[in-house]
């Protein structure tokens, strides 16, 4: 049949169509090839060319009929205004640091390191093997792959000193990431209504989850040596919170790193007030001119909940963190996760336990602190030429981000519109406030792809800001 | 260096350490050799016999230490009962459904079906596939791969007729699994405190994930033609719930699914009180003599919440589902999602979407149709002639279970605790009930490993039966 023929076809049936209601079932195919006196060939041809344009639907062994589009009244969900209620917690939009962009903007934005620093070869090895293994149609017990688990608990008891009795195996519970750990954390250890101290600045998605788990953040400021320990004590007798959540190693955004001199005060007020520190040891992997010792290696008594990640520094693929709880915190963080989630996938398990268990991993981490440092000094540098009024209070030794901060009366959510549309992403500082930012900020990722573009890039912050403020 | 020689410095060292405090510091490697006159390999070789005895442990690049195995206090961790205050859900072990066995039980208890019903070939392939793929390094968007979210939606369309509008992928979040699905939908759409109304036995994750987002269960009966209309508006109006969780085909554990006629006037109660159906469609690949409509795809209003999950059919490693919300509930759900645990692995949904989108998938499910219906027939059976008082009230058209009640006053838990000695493991029906139990149920999955050891597995039930009543 030639295609004069199914043109002809298409066009009589699109008249047929515009004068059927929705709905309308079209004539089988065998009517259809009796009306136009052409193949069956042909009719299925014109069907999928009317089903394209959007003017059919097939619904196999049922028969074609005419859509709705256009004709179809717009769908009315406002009755779920009252069924919802008021939103207990903000309905904010996705936070800049997890937008994806076009690989032609250069990305300061990011939480996430470039994939040309995780360790690509590791990784799709692992995911190879796992893929073979009985890992691929198992089900792992609900706190995670013994040998796993095993090995969290390990790279804590290479830091816990003689006298402190280290964590084992039974005291990690494997999560599907550490957002979900944290969310958990939130609810199992504190609850609805109750108060959780947190560092200000802190994390955004720390905030998140405890803003959806309806626990109250109590502030404490914070700075490149950590949080105050007296502004602590008086957090924990103002408000009688239990809880208190914190980075002591670069944190995120401060990239503040707690002295061990600090660290050890701190512990003793959470002690002092019968409570639990939450150590978010999200960087662990990004140490760049020292090595981050957990303060969960100093505490046998159960007052410090540990967090360890492998998303960031093994794959995004590879969503896999644990808690490490000790006492009756870890049974009800378990409960919660069991009702979350119920397990985390042995494949991936099997996957990052592969991955960190090769020599190749010590070998790629030392060779990830050399790329990071090059590329916070360049960085660095180059705002310091360039952009000299955006002020880093603080050379973070470890982490993925400076922080700086912007001369006051800066319109920040001006200067990352006008920097966007100029090819550079940059994330406001806002985020990582839990109450109102104390000066305009914004977070700079030195992770992210293709460093050489760092200098013009900063030129174009630089422009962009002068333009802003001519 | 001999064996001798060492043998006789482990000994000598042994009876040091039994004098030593724990964390006490070995004399160096060099100050040994010293000692001992001995190689540096012959006391490298000492140290690794004690540290595989337990009882030194090497730090690497600080020293050798005395382990404080044996003489370390006990723990204290009761601080902990007053920072954690009481628990908002009673903590409940793992539930039977959940729990691993070893090869030698045959498994009646599973809530999974057995490994030689998976798509094995499949799953392998797709999962070395992604491992070769982009997306074993990329973050994918927080609410799912844009195919995955049109495959799920098109599988709704599938199933729409004619005059409704079938979602789009627009309408879809994917699920790191279809239980943190039901958590996000019972904090999203109802929140601590508000009610939510069940059939009554369901699943007894839903019920779990009920309790721990505080939500107040508002249990309505349900029996082999689903929960009666007139009773679920009555339990609309009593509590003003404006959320309704069922599983209207092939439910668990009582494999009801509803009729058409039963699933309309269900949607028009719903309707009716301005609410929320939340569909668990978890058994949507194991129907066995009838084929699954889904209700979501009878609705545009946005009235149903769909929920369907790819864990069970495809593997339990590869855990995905989806959410299928239209209107302002979809935000809600999505907004919980991303402080819950901001995405989905993009290589379990890449692999996913490759094995569901394979022709070998539909001819998977076509062969596993059959598989299950010889289970169920060989387990029914067996029931009925060596157990005739296990009573199956009705046969199920699709699922994994039978639901056999059992003669009132039958020792449950003790039954349950005997069969398993005899190597058959069998799930209370009690954990299925929100409230309490009406009469003593147990449930019974057919599609665990090894069909031919039915027979004398419930030869084993009965007898066990028959010992408790002698």
């Amino acid at each position: 049949m030639s295609d004069d023929s199914s043109s002809r076809i298409v066009a009589e049936l699109r008249r047929w169509i515009a004068a059927a209601s929705p709905g309308s079932r079209l004539p089988s195919t065998r009517s259809l090839v009796a009306r136009y006196q052409a193949s069956p060939v042909t009719v299925q041809k014109v069907l999928r060319v009317l089903a394209t344009e959007g003017l059919v639907e097939t619904r196999p062994g049922v028969g074609t009929f005419v859509r709705s589009v256009g004709v179809a009244r717009p769908p009315d969900y406002s009755w779920q205004t009252a069924a919802l209620r008021a939103p207990h917690v903000p309905i904010r939009s996705v936070s800049a640091a997890l937008q994806s962009t076009t690989s032609d903007v250069v990305a300061f934005h990011s939480g996430y390191p470039a994939r040309e620093l995780l360790p690509e070869r590791l990784v799709r090895t692992a995911l190879a093997r796992a893929a073979r293994s009985d890992a691929a149609l198992a089900r792992p017990p609900v706190d995670g792959l013994p040998e796993l688990q095993a090995w969290f608990a390990h790279e804590l008891r290479a830091d816990t000193p003689a006298g402190v009795t280290a964590p084992t195996a039974r005291d990690v519970v494997v999560l599907p990431g550490s957002q979900s750990g944290l969310s958990s954390v939130f609810r199992a250890l504190a609850g609805a209504g109750q108060p959780v101290i947190m560092e200000s600045p802190t994390y955004w998605g720390a905030i998140r989850a405890a803003a959806q788990s309806g626990v109250r953040v109590v502030p404490v400021p914070t700075g490149p040596e950590g949080p105050d320990p007296e502004e602590l004590a008086r957090a924990f007798s103002d408000t009688g919170a239990r809880t208190f959540y914190a980075q002591p190693n670069y944190a995120n955004p401060t990239g503040a790193q707690w002295s061990p001199e600090r660290g050890r005060k701190i512990l003793d007020v959470v002690r002092a007030h019968g409570a639990f520190l939450i150590e978010d040891d999200w960087a662990h992997d990004f140490g760049i001119t020292t090595v981050p010792t957990p303060l969960a290696a100093q505490d046998d008594s159960g007052h410090v909940v540990y967090l360890r990640s492998l998303t960031k520094s093994v794959s995004p693929a590879i969503r896999v963190a644990a808690v490490v709880a000790r006492g009756p915190s870890r049974a009800r963080i378990l409960a919660d996760r069991a009702a979350e989630s119920m397990y985390v996938s042995g494949l991936l398990q099997a996957a990052a336990l592969d991955v960190v268990t090769q020599p190749g991993w010590r070998t790629h981490l030392r060779a990830l602190r050399g790329h990071l440092r090059e590329r916070r000094d360049l960085l660095l540098a180059s705002l310091r030429e360039q952009a000299p009024w955006a002020h880093v209070a603080h050379v973070p030794r470890g982490g993925l981000n400076l922080w700086a901060r912007l001369p006051d009366g800066t319109d920040v959510p001006r200067l990352i519109r006008d920097c966007a549309a100029a090819g550079v992403t940059i994330a406001p500082g806002a985020e990582w406030f839990p109450a109102e930012p104390t000066s305009p900020f914004v977070r700079l990722n030195f992770a992210g792809p293709d460093p050489s573009a760092f200098p013009d890039a900063v030129r174009t912050l630089a422009d962009t800001f002068d333009a802003l403020a001519a």
